[in-house]
């Protein structure tokens, strides 16, 4: 327990600091929603030092979530609940954890305003079961809601931290992080920072970067914490102070002489997807890319179009399924299917470069695999997949060969293929090859 | 409790029966992994007339695992775990659990045989960590895991039934659903078949098909249970017998008398994804469907591409980022997209016929939207989205607009464009349309 919660020192480290997370809903329960909760979380806490201790998910029952509530809260110092907020009948959150508390519910005016305001500026009319919404806890503040009608409540007690939030992640992620936390760091619940530099790297496996490392991170012995985390042909290490020894800077330095160790290998230091960094090379050197895809079946397109301002820098994409696609689209010529097949060397190299000069892009990117479920000529075994580089200055293939599932060798085949265009961008970038065609390389 | 578990009758009915979910693992808490247990599993469960009643994460931290495992059993008819179970030292599941029973664990040779097969599969060297893996309760039955080396545990104690399973998806929920399922239901602890039937609808309003479909209902009276669960575009309604009244068979004549009058609204009997409902009447109307995309940047092709053997309905698709594309690959008239700009019917309409042009597809879907972050000559604000279909017989466009975030608008119009072209291709198949051209149809 927090033995205080105003503003003074706690007692314990952050990392101590005991945290579960209480999600509510038939509907988590009955698997019409994937519960994301628990991953925003999770990871959030992580980054700021806490490990989430537990996440239960009870039904909308007011006994099953009592009961729940009255087991979790005497052993927990902060608390998060989501869903149950909300104007109907079995949004039952904010008055059984009331009466658990022994608080009282009283309407709140400014709240009422809230959301007739929020139901105004849509242009509908506010049903009175929508008032429910504008009752609080006696002693709690009441944390705006931008996104939608049920604000947040925020309940200090028995030197504890209740923080009720609503379901809908939309609405409940910011105000989580632009509310919740700054008010938990404040009180020294949390990490004011980040708790850990994170070495985000691509295309090497978890036991040779640690091979690599490891002589760096000998230096420091007990005085720094090393994590690592890998994720289908990605691994993070976090690096973070064991003993709050070491500054933030500190680990900085520590983290930038592990990049020069590793090179290219370091795709980002943070969260960024590898599409993320791509896009950012992609803008700043102001070239455009064009993707073709067989088997992964849009999801490069997809992780390109996610990024914001996708347009500047991604030219567009083809789905093939067929060799007519192949041919129409791609320009593929007609004897190279007949001679290798769809699954080849060549017609991932074929691929690449006709996405790139179709679509008027400087790179391109190609996939071609699985989606097949026949061998081709080539007698290339199902699970084989080739994926080609087009750029300015020359064009390759490469085979992937990834064991698993079909939909994580999906994954892996997508960022095997922005992995190779990020170096490539990178070797631009250094000098280490010319940018142009001109430039005679062997294309 | 469940007093017999051995194959007699329970003595409650199996939605009183309680079951629990107990995920473990530290990358679940710290986010590093999306729980997708608790949907698969409430999903399957509730298919079989029981509502799982609560889910808890926990670490791997032993004492972690034990208390909430205390707190559990005792509450419980049917405890499943999942994670744990793997040749790791932080993997605890077996131990904890076995300590907590107070049962021995026992090497089982069988176990080590299967383990050393599976590596002998694979052409590589078992290492004597796995070999925690052939321990098992001394009075258990053992799961055996076709897709990887640790094998499930099945416990009957205290009248209880204690599941274990392997945390990676791909192991555990086969193990569930062909050997776990069906020794809950010749115990009785879960319905034998399906407990509902679902009509699965596209295109139409819960409140509206609420309406619709009361009357029917009320002629049942409390012998019927009915639910809607709407998920962004599409409502599922489930009927089921209240007091086990009603047979299978009753159901389903039920379910027919509602889609007799529901007509085309109703997408599939069952579970059955839009884009696999569309597959199956593409398949057998012999045609092809081709796809072409902006502001969905990939999603519908992914949708059709998941679809088993996609290469024989779905010719392939456009991700178009930038108005060159359009003219390029989609043969979109440049003066058309000056005059009405890319976020138009107009445009919506020459992309899919462009589309299912250059494809050689009998069939071009096209959707056309909030991808692009200003507003065309046409001054359609933010959000607006054209679909069109183009059949053989005609070519339409029809507007969107979805209110709520990008993602879920996504979604929606996916889900839109599909609907569309399943209705399309039921009125051809019905008669009501000729299915070519040559039929004089105004195109």
């Amino acid at each position: 327990m927090v033995s205080s919660v105003h503003g003074e020192s706690p007692r314990k480290p952050v990392r101590q600091v005991h945290y579960e997370l209480l999600t509510i809903g038939d509907e988590l329960l009955l698997g019409l929603t994937t519960n994301t909760h628990l991953a925003f979380f999770g990871q959030q806490l992580g980054r700021r030092g806490v490990t989430l201790q537990r996440c239960v998910t009870v039904t909308d029952d007011a006994e099953a979530i009592a009961r729940q509530f009255r087991e979790t809260w005497p052993r927990s110092d902060v608390v998060f609940t989501t869903g149950g907020l909300g104007p109907t009948c079995d949004d039952r959150t904010r008055e059984v954890l009331a009466a658990v508390l022994g608080q009282k519910l009283v309407f709140d005016a400014a709240i009422e305003h809230a959301i007739q305001e929020r139901f105004a500026v849509f242009g509908r009319k506010m049903t009175p079961n929508n008032l429910k919404q504008a009752y609080r806890f006696e002693r709690c503040e009441v944390l705006p809601n931008p996104n939608g009608t049920a604000p947040g409540l925020w309940v200090e007690q028995d030197g504890r931290v209740l923080c009720m939030l609503p379901g809908p992640p939309n609405e409940m992620q910011p105000m989580v992080l632009d509310q919740v936390f700054p008010k938990l760091a404040k009180m020294g619940l949390l990490l004011e920072r980040e708790a850990y530099v994170q070495i985000r790297t691509a295309g090497v496996g978890e036991s040779a970067l640690e091979t690599k490392l490891q002589p760096i991170f000998d230096r420091y012995g007990g005085a720094l914490n090393v994590a690592y985390c890998a994720h289908l042909g990605m691994v993070d290490c976090r690096i973070s102070s064991a003993n709050e020894g070491l500054s933030a800077a500190q680990l900085e330095v520590i983290a930038r002489e592990c990049g020069r160790l590793l090179g290219e290998d370091v795709a980002t230091y943070g969260h960024d997807s590898l599409a993320k960094v791509v896009s950012e090379l992609l803008r700043v050197q102001d070239k455009r890319l064009a993707v073709a895809e067989t088997g992964t079946g849009g999801l490069l397109a997809s992780a390109l179009n996610e990024i914001s301002g996708a347009c500047k820098f991604f030219a567009g994409g083809v789905v093939c399924c067929s060799n007519d696609a192949r041919m129409e689209l791609l320009e593929v010529p007609e004897c190279l299917l007949l001679q290798h097949g769809a699954v080849s060397a060549e017609c991932a190299v074929a691929m690449a470069t006709g996405a790139a000069e179709r679509l008027g892009a400087d790179y391109g990117l190609a996939v071609t695999g699985f989606g097949s479920e026949t061998t081709g000529p080539g007698g290339n075994p199902v699970g084989t997949t080739f994926i080609a580089l087009h750029a300015p200055h020359g064009v390759w293939s490469k085979k992937l060969n990834y064991p698993g599932s079909r939909s994580t060798a999906r994954i892996r085949a997508v960022h095997a293929a922005l992995d190779w265009l990020r170096r490539e961008l990178l070797r631009v970038a250094s000098g280490a090859v010319a940018p142009t065609r001109r430039s005679g390389v062997m294309q």
